[in-house]
């Protein structure tokens, strides 16, 4: 059986470039898109996604300002901080870089960001639009997972998708985005007893669980489709790749799968957002 | 095998008996519990419903407000009218009876309610809240179909429920509720292709889908506990009730299921609002 390697990277590409021109037209009409990243704390995987993220926007044209909190920070002063944000009209997008130190309120602080620069899509607020239907930002990682499905035409009405984990960011949007296209979901997670057996059903499976090599080639349908939202230490998705592949009609590498898309989709939500100030 | 008839006439009735206290004693610190009600139009059902729920927060001692708009009402002030009872102290709950008129953006008349006086459920941002576990006041239907299996001590945790339904009110928060409590779960619906199969998986299936003896007896696994939230003409339910039962483990049935403690959560919901303004 032949697989499709459903290339992220090549994904990715397509948007910057698509974006790039959106960018230019907004600054030739006086519109700079910018997003503000907040770091707390030194955790250094967290430094490097947010400079990652960062360095993404400037290479599309968007201004990125990036604010460095000390890891002493209070609930209080990140509220303050991102609410200045949110009254700061020249920021179009408010990324909180997850996790915070844990004497902070995350959701607290997540909830203090005005929906309409919610480009990371954290808000319980966009999460409900998304789930119900009329979203802009969805979270990205989730919204990467459709961008992949729909650049590859892979059919998602009626059919059976299976989604292991339900994170606030990711088990839960995707299953409810996958849901709105009409696909029949099922969200699985910890308590999940017959999981191979669930996931033999599914003809699309979605790994969003963050264990290495946790989804296993024999639970894999024969012809069903794999995205691998998974990104463990040493470059190993939520999936034993090999194993799936076997099964798979198409399937995402990692690294070069989801994660340069969801990238691009932050980048495209904050263009929009920008967007929307004309 | 003898089945469990889930009697939620009596769970109302217990739930009532207790909202009685709690209104007595609100009443002594000076807090009127009040549901304001708008009935937009002459739909003979609707206004049914809402007298109901009207009747059924004075026998509690809840002061219930009713607006009946004309059918000839706009979006606007349909707005505007909520908008007032946001404002409004003396109202701690606001309930738009569905279906308004179709010339109506119904979507942008809920999203108009005040988050802490939406004890119907229906906003995207109190959707948001519930699906991500900490909203105060999930749709009533919902919440009514998980205090039935509280009452009834009906485990949740790691099994495989299967909702049939996608509805904003209905499928989607039934299907977030119980995927908080720990259940497996399968959310179906119109473009589903193989229903009975997955009906066939289900330790608890959720019926709402608004179709009259549409889940089939010979889709139920042996011992599924079974909840029927469809209410049709004739007081005819989602399920074929006397087929379905068979093979239940516990059911409930139409009438005297779902539907009175639906009204009840709308009631407590009211009153939840009412304490928190001491």
């Amino acid at each position: 059986m032949e697989q499709i390697i459903l290339d992220g990277k090549q994904v990715s590409k397509k948007v910057r470039e698509s974006l790039k021109e959106k960018v230019t037209d907004l600054k030739a009409k006086g519109i700079i898109p910018c997003l503000a990243t907040i770091l707390v704390g030194d955790d250094p995987s967290s430094e490097t996604y947010v400079k990652m993220k960062g360095n993404a926007c400037e290479k599309v044209g968007i201004k990125s300002i990036r604010l460095h909190l000390p890891k002493e920070t209070t609930t209080e002063t990140l509220i303050e901080t991102i609410e200045n944000l949110n009254h700061d009209s020249s920021v179009h997008g408010i990324l909180l870089q997850h996790p915070v130190p844990s004497h902070i309120d995350e959701r607290a602080a997540f909830e203090s960001i005005a929906i309409e620069k919610d480009v990371d899509g954290v808000t319980s607020a966009g999460y409900g639009q998304t789930a119900l239907g009329f979203g802009k930002y969805p979270s990205c990682t989730p919204a990467a997972i459709m961008k992949i499905i729909d650049d590859y035409d892979i059919p998602v009405d009626g059919k059976h998708a299976v989604v292991v984990g339900r994170s606030p960011i990711l088990g839960k949007p995707v299953s409810a985005l996958l849901l709105n296209r009409n696909a029949t979901v099922t969200t699985c997670h910890s308590h999940t007893t017959n999981l191979p057996e669930i996931v033999k059903q599914a003809d699309i499976v979605i790994a969003a669980v963050g264990k290495p090599k946790f989804i296993q080639g024999d639970w894999i349908k024969k012809g069903a489709v794999i995205l691998d939202a998974g990104y463990n230490k040493g470059n190993i998705g939520d999936i034993d790749y090999e194993a799936c592949l076997e099964n798979a009609s198409a399937i995402t590498p990692v690294p070069g799968g989801v994660g340069p898309v969801t990238i691009s989709m932050l980048l495209k939500h904050t263009v929009e957002a920008a967007a929307l100030t004309e």
